[in-house]
């Protein structure tokens, strides 16, 4: 349909080297749903990743994630505080609702984060019978709107979480962006600033399709391979999203793609904001741009180009790099959009 | 692990014309989430095999392709009719009461098929605001019993479902096994008897992932896609799973896989009707068998072969065959199952 | 405990008319369940005093009518938009969302009020698969903020409610307040000005318990006795709620004591409104008013009367004037109040 | 409608000290949702009759204790076993699936009492992540099915619940009528048997309405506040359960209508027994009688009596005695019987 998408990092395909990882590991008979022994290893091989003493397991989409993680941590009376723009508040048809009952709490935010000044004013009389009883902290790291916190944003935000008696999930459906963007290990921006449940996406980062969960709270998290069931997370095929998470994880394959993105992200908002007749919204942190634009120009990209408008009032676009996008996709889309707003004038 | 495995069609791999299928639709960027052409033409497909007038969509398993077509048939107060030996009723760690909220009344049946005369007692006084109000039946095809409905069957059943004011739901997890044994097209044993909702599946027969669901009742399923969405099986890189239903329809894959299937269950049981010491207590419709053997050589196969014990008081296996079980994988089953017969006398 | 409560309408006892009601309908034997010979007269009372043409039933508690009614009209991937004041949203420990397991759009407001111009920003996409489809607009009225809607303001409402496909529900637990202060019928402001389905309350003005549902969308609501009692709403000695109901209704007692309510509430806004060191910081239009006053007064008075503080941070304390408070009771608040403020100075 | 029913002992009215205790707990204003010093008092009082060390609270219905009861046991991937005539099971309208949305195991009954013989064989293989998990064992105490417990068979039930590292549920929506013929406290058939959790029911035994919930495990039910809260079963005006409690503890007032009630089953059995055409298909143990009669004779005597027909194919009926059946009312149902089997002759 379109030669380019900006759309979504999900408009990409897959990695060649996942796919030499498929192929590889389609032989013979092998136990499902997760008792083959490559799981194992690869399992494995993410704890260790992630610093150890933790629990991982495979599901199979990012929504997935995001609910099976929450219901080890919720009851129906909890309420899940998270930031109005938050993918478990705009953009899973209210599955953290149906699945857990519980309340969200939204928050509205500048950019997308939260922080303990925002959160505090939406804190209900806990322990009052006719209130949601706050439990969790839910984040995204990097944030659906394209920001990024820091490790010290991180530890302030799981002291504060913890301070609370509250525990803090973190959607990392983008998790490998973040590190890539932040030139550290996964282990930093989860374990060791304090968080307690989080998911590390591959789709929008060159698999087929696989997301990993990491519970550093493996106390509160033994009943995750039944709400992982119960909730139709459980592949059956199992080694198929293994073989692929074996080579994301060798020679750091992840951040690679992540870095790839982060990069053409970069390299696009330096073209934009040369160009006066467009806004960048928000920092490039990682590997989205929130860019303001004449509706005109929007309208003639979008017969070539797919994205997504983010704002229709205010005319903000979304733009999303991927592991496959190229400098030549950046060139021709800013080449267009001068074009289109040199005809504009 | 085991280089042959009786376990479970989820045990094999993927067949060669599937991979093919996959790699060729991964080319550059595509709208995601169902909206590309490759997916749209494959839906299509579906439903003119399916004999038009019904609305085709895909979900990633097994469990989501059940609860995603169940929720549009049902509210909280409402019952859904199975037999005992249903998958929804005990595989799949209670999604659906999770999903619906409803309840499941449960059947005995002898051979895992539902009839008039078996749920006739379980009608309970309708209308009354104190019970559960019956709105579903729902039935495997072929059953988790190794069973198979013939096309009369399912029609007098259909029939007796539509005079109570019910719905007709199949499983059709095996749908292909049951359209290979009956020598019937999927359409025949779908819409013809008047079945109102069908999945019809991939991963039990050779595909990576990826189930279809056929509702011929389009107007009682308008909201199907937010039910997918919300249940976590929404696939982003939906062109993968419409490949491989495109390869799996051409020139009737799912029939070649499973009646190959199919008939190595039926070598493997003329082979065990020979036997003294054992005995099919179904007998063998499909790909599946049910096999009565003795203590000692159950767990001596159960060393080399990977297979399910089905009832631990009376030492009922099902064994089960695939699209890649071979001649040699039976006789060299069979000749082990010998072996330890002779041992133990 | 207190002598005088200004906490709550819930801290009242009941009405002397209601008890006499309630002997006179102990006697002998009755079927249970609502189908007594007194349920069914004072039922249809109900649907002649709404306008006829409508469907209601009784439900034991205020929260239990708002889950009943909102169930009938929603599913799961639905939207149901309040005020970030409603009832619903911070006052039931998430009942909503527990029955209907679907999200609530919270809409600040600056006086619990909605409107459409208030309303229109948070117009999802609707008909896009990711999001959760509005569904239903529900309001309080009065509302939980002491606050009224006119009846041009209703009907300007459900127009817009209707043009957008979604349903009005007016929670009503206080509608008797409403139709006292406006000085109109039930129906003016219910059936007439286009409400789906409401709450009249008798708890809160009277009543020892009991609720009345009535729906003007009999088509949508045909469900709702199942849902009344899977709900755990259905009261088994029924003809109990009705006694109530139809003394309730008797020469209009729901509207004597609502207007008393009313104007003990008008009679303690007027003294507050003379006092420079407090502030009515809502309009009286009904039987609550919201006051800022200096904190010591707030804690002296807390030692004598019982009321709520609103708002922490502000000094708003909430103060409510029930079918039994007396003007002794206000003159003594305001005394008290008086002494309190010149003490500080 | 009927001046006598032996349909329910929910046809039955209020006891004349309970509507003294009510109107003598009208007077002033109360704090509401149970904080007044009433229920405090009334609570403790319950908590010392069950052997204290247990946590007592104030539901509205029987089927609000049992959701509340129950949602703190058990998670959705759960499953509770209770009898196939079992209230949660068949009397709900699903009220147990739709707020734990765990899997209901059913068991069939000779006599409605589960026993470890009658459980074992639908022991799930736990920790299988397919499967619901079984938590629960629930019964009912006396059964729906007019049969009785001994101590020592609840001591055994018990005992292998805990065995399997399940917990025990009692409905007592009877217990009163159980503990009356048995001649024994309320705590030697809760507490001392090793029961969890249990439910006290006033409504079918004389009260207005309200049934008490007590936990012997107040570490597993620290949430029971808000469970109640969300699933509507929080009064406002509890003050008013409380007086009907406070009475019904007052000199055994529970036991002395459970005792009555039990008696005229007694009498009503005594005189069935000796007319050869009837049948009692159950021992009567506590208030009810489920008795096979002519055809003819059942639709006669519902001309003039209220009563349910228990089993349409075999004619059996269901005859329940309260706190107010007379022997006169007996005396005149085995008249009017006598008299409709001597005309069909």
């Amino acid at each position: 349909m379109f030669s380019v998408s900006l759309g979504s990092d999900n408009h990409s395909g897959v990695h060649p080297a996942v796919w030499k990882a498929l192929l590889k590991a389609d032989e013979g008979f092998t136990p499902a749903y997760g008792e083959d022994p490559l799981t194992l290893k690869v399992l494995n091989k993410l704890e260790l990743l992630f610093g150890g003493d933790c629990q991982a397991c495979f599901v199979m989409t990012g929504t997935g994630a995001n609910v099976v993680a929450l219901q080890n941590l919720v009851k129906s009376f909890n309420a899940i505080f998270c930031a109005q723009t938050a993918h478990i508040n705009v953009d899973e048809c209210g599955a953290v609702q149906k699945f857990t009952q519980a309340r969200l709490q939204v928050i509205p935010t500048p950019d997308g984060k939260l922080t303990p000044e925002l959160i505090s004013p939406y804190l209900l009389n806990n322990r009052d019978q006719h209130h949601s009883q706050g439990k969790v902290i839910s984040i995204a790291q990097s944030t659906e709107y394209g920001t990024l916190y820091s490790i010290e944003e991180l530890k302030v935000l799981a002291d504060y979480t913890h301070s609370l008696g509250m525990l803090l999930h973190i959607d990392g459906a983008r998790l490998a962006n973040a590190a890539a963007a932040l030139n550290c290990s996964l282990k930093e921006i989860t374990k060791d600033i304090g968080a307690d449940i989080i998911s590390f996406g591959g789709t929008k980062n060159g698999l087929l399709f696989g997301e990993a969960l990491i519970s550093f709270r493996p106390d509160l998290t033994s009943d995750i391979r039944f709400y992982r069931k119960q909730c139709t997370q459980l592949f059956s095929k199992m080694r198929y999203i293994s073989a692929q998470f074996d080579v994301y994880l060798e020679d750091e394959l992840w951040r690679k793609n992540a870095s790839h993105a982060n990069e053409m992200a970069a390299l696009l908002g330096n073209f934009l904001k040369k160009i006066p007749e467009v806004e960048l919204i928000q920092p490039v942190e990682v590997n989205s741009l929130f860019v303001r634009m004449p509706r005109n120009s929007i309208e003639e990209l979008q017969e070539k180009y797919h994205f997504y408008i983010w704002d229709e009032v205010r005319n903000v676009v979304r733009l999303m790099c991927s592991f496959n996008t190229t400098e030549e996709h950046i060139e021709e889309f800013i080449f267009d959009l001068k074009s289109s707003l040199a005809q504009s004038l």
